[in-house]
């Protein structure tokens, strides 16, 4: 039995109960996954400070599945928080649903397009792009300019979200569709099946690759920079 | 039930049966693995005349497929050959050894070092890496000068190979190694135990993206290139 | 006396006609230019898969003519089928429509706007540009969805090829057009008049090339990956 | 007159006075430098597990600052922590020792050499200098392999440096070098004057950087996505 | 007391005199700052031909200020023309303006947009934009087609740059604006304060670089390229 | 008949009749062609400062060539200096033998090493490789500290050559090189012929290309920026 923990780095528990159902609605029979909800941080994630200051948390998290004995963790942020520090806590492999989710539409089609939540997030989402590799498939990032926790709640945000689907692979010239939110993930089936391409929910491909990672025996190298870190004086915050 | 073809595009059985018991090894419960062997072109491939002579044999193997229902493919042959044609003519997703390979390793350190097998196929390999994306995770390429077939049959293949990666990762500063042959994937555990680094075997990796794929109901986009080729007329070779 | 082979990679003897024209028109006077059409394959090349199965015609082609003794070769699809392998079999140079076109605008403008056929074409002409190290002088990659063949035909193709090379340099800012089809060969100085920017045919450009390099003496290195091809089992296709 | 905070993001008093300074010794007159140091977080950065959790203490001081209407800050960290975010929180420049770095460098000499710690956290600087498009100036990237809070007490401390300064030129064939630590701060005229090569120390450049925006009076932009971030409910942590 | 020289490479004075007055504004109290006119050469640069002559006349006026021992150098042409000659002359820093004014943007947004004089110097500004590893952060280069000298005679010249920056920053997303002549140094707080994004003039912020460079005894790097240059025989032109 | 000035940008008659030499070697039958040298500037060019200087004279020959009716020209330094402004002035072709020598060297292997005089003139080359799309080609650059004066009179110059080239592609795993500097045009045969490897001259290579060009209709775009340059005042050097 492989054990997956979805990681969501804010702390609104009904996003989490969404992502959960979506990773395992994917996963092998012998995979079990859990949802986890930071305790500290954000409600949301809209800024480079909700990031920063969302990533102690998840962090937390991440040492106690440790304990757990947790195989492998998927954060669920399109921001990526905390990934790198991530690896270093963790044995089995930590993979992030953009880091996911661009790999995944990049084997679907010739380019993508990313539909985000608010403009201000997209710059993170190209920094990402370029860090993985993937910024020769990503032909646009476009906002739908719906907050996170409207997602949720928004009786029209699937069809806002699906028109701006539609709206970046006419503009882009794309063949495929990242969805740019993990509150995104179950509108994934639907937008694509209305617009004929393949939406990839990065909630699903990260669980996946890291499913695929235990298979394969494989985690988070230790020679080099993501070996555990040193231990070190901390002072706690007030 | 998800039926997954592994194509060895050279015509040497006893190399697909590695690959397939490889590929099968690493696999879901419900997930079938069927190796097939090219009936036409080359016995092992090493150059890029090899590569292109060995892309009609893989496509009609492709075509059989689709005919038969297969639900995705992998190539594996670490030069990817026939890659875009080969999603032209299937409607499930088909990836490539060299491209599931590198991707898996960007997800466990910084960089990683490729170890092929002629000198003369390093070239490909790097055009690969950029193609996909992986150049700036992929820090050298690397020869142990052993022909594929040999990797079969010589009995110190698995020794230098190991110390061909053992060298890479040395001088590259590398923390993964991606073995660029589909005949050496059955010395990936070894070598990897052998180092204590992650070592990618690229059929593992690509049967496992296939798997993920399917499960997630992703198919590669018709929008665009990879939609099936225009019909036309073709005069056979004689 | 230099013999340089144009071989059109595709079945239709007629567009080699016009090919052989163009590449005979720009010559020195001790240059003899023979056009070549392949025996076995597609008609016209307007995918990936007519493209791959376009290349053992081509390559039977390039090792006739090195038992006659031709000194170099030029390849009449902008996709440049079969390059790499092409130079394994060849002493002589072999050049690519694609690749002369590209770098020879480079030579004479800012940057340069691709017109080709199909818009499914359009992937493989950037993959082209990046791997020639054009792709700073490639402003825009256009399709003016005349079919390869309708070309030769269709009475209005040179207009509506002129059209989309008047609406390319306006929208990319370019001060040169690239004609993205051997088939368009004949269009160049045409189009080139009416629109008062230079316009570069392919099959001219790679035919100089050649050319320029059997006069210097150069042919592709053996030093490394365009060494003759290793010996090898072939099993025929059925 | 020109308010400057000097943020070290360590939990250790003693480097900051060091710091700051360095750097008084090089703002204008009337230009004041304040060194503050973090209340929470790790005594020294060098993992991205550190990293991360120094953080939250460093956007609390810039919080503070921007209430004490400080006009510009500096983050003393070769890491550059948390400068997206505290580019939302403040109204002034905010600068980080790593940017300032290696840009100043590109202004001296064709290539540099980056002299930083330990090795683990060579992999953070690349990142950085891709992303402020420094790649191309920075030609290699080396570690002394002593710890940070060891620079100040390790006797041997500044004649290791000097000699990995020496051996990085050499080796990358470089012509300034850039110290890729804030604790080394105060070794850079000495290392200087014995390898006769213009030596980078961030901390002096970073606040001149900041010095020279102010007296420009030019901020960070609030249009995108630097502007404040969103009011959002949080969770305290335990 | 740090002298610094800003030269003007054409031979126009009054735009001299402008230069100078915008650079003095800026400086530290203890910093002098002279405007230098080019003594032979074009009275404005507006192609490759202007600047390639104006090098001459521009590296003669760095020569005498090398023997009036000048601390550092501004070149004010947004081609930052004869760059790398200069540095090889001078001791003391010397910087261009467009090399400063990008620089000095990227630390304020996400991306900026360059607002320059004639269409057909655009293509330089790219050029410069990708050799100082600017590329990154500058998302257009826009022409407003003033002429330079009538920037200072034309009434409405600051309307037309300021409609110019802002249709820039719509049509790239920018959050910055780089004004891309010498001769818009004066309006560069009216079109900031008009747009409410930072607007950024090359001469105030190559002026403030050097000024910083000296303040850290900080020279162009003699090891290497920009070492002084070989005594050579010169014919004098006639 | 086509008429090229191959333009010696030095003062050095005896450099200028060895390259004309070199040219007329190659061309076709009805080209002729004429070595020029320039009349004012340095006698060689080893550094930025000289082959700044050397441009007017070189802009005064390309005037002259045009009131004569020449059809097209080549640069004879590596540096390729006043590339640009040549284009603005002269209607028909100007090529660089750096920009020649590259693209050439692109046609005939993976990868190629310039092999250049002086290690100061490095950089320059680089700048170039990356500004000709040639960065991906160029595997190494490396200075045989030969002054290009001496390469006619030393009587160990070729053997030096010879032994740097071969240390060159060993180091850079490269198979053609590129002769860095007009002086070396003569060595180009024997260097081939010991080395086994494509050696490229720029002399040939560049006057060949404007042989191509003129033969197929083909001058530079006076689209954009290299139309001719706007009238100005001149103030003449003293």
């Amino acid at each position: 039995m492989t054990r997956i923990w979805v990681i969501n780095p804010n702390t609104t528990a009904s996003m989490t109960a969404t992502i959960e159902r979506c990773a395992r609605a994917v996963v092998a029979p012998d995979t079990s996954v859990t949802g986890v909800t930071s305790e500290c941080g954000p409600s949301s994630i809209e800024s480079h400070y909700d990031e920063a200051m969302s990533v102690p948390g998840l962090l937390q998290l991440v040492a106690r599945g440790e304990r757990e004995g947790v195989d492998g963790y998927v954060i669920t942020c399109f921001g990526d928080p905390g990934l790198d520090a991530a690896r270093e806590l963790a044995q089995g492999p930590v993979i992030g649903i953009a880091e996911a989710a661009m790999h995944t539409a990049s084997h679907l089609g010739r380019g993508f397009s990313v539909v985000t939540t608010l403009a201000r997030t997209m710059g993170r989402a190209a920094d990402l792009a370029e860090h993985y590799g993937m910024q020769r498939f990503c032909r646009g990032i476009h906002a739908c300019e719906i907050p996170v926790l409207d997602l949720e709640t928004d009786p029209v945000a699937r069809k806002v979200v699906t028109e701006a689907c539609h709206d970046a692979i006419e503009a882009d010239g794309s063949d495929v569709v990242v969805l740019g939110c993990a509150g995104m993930a179950d509108m994934c089936a639907q937008i694509s099946a209305e617009l004929g391409v393949p939406v990839v929910d990065g909630v699903s491909a990260a669980t996946l690759t890291v499913q695929s990672l235990v298979a394969m025996g494989l985690r988070t190298s230790e020679r080099g920079e993501f070996a555990a870190p040193p231990a070190k004086d901390y002072t706690l915050g007030g």
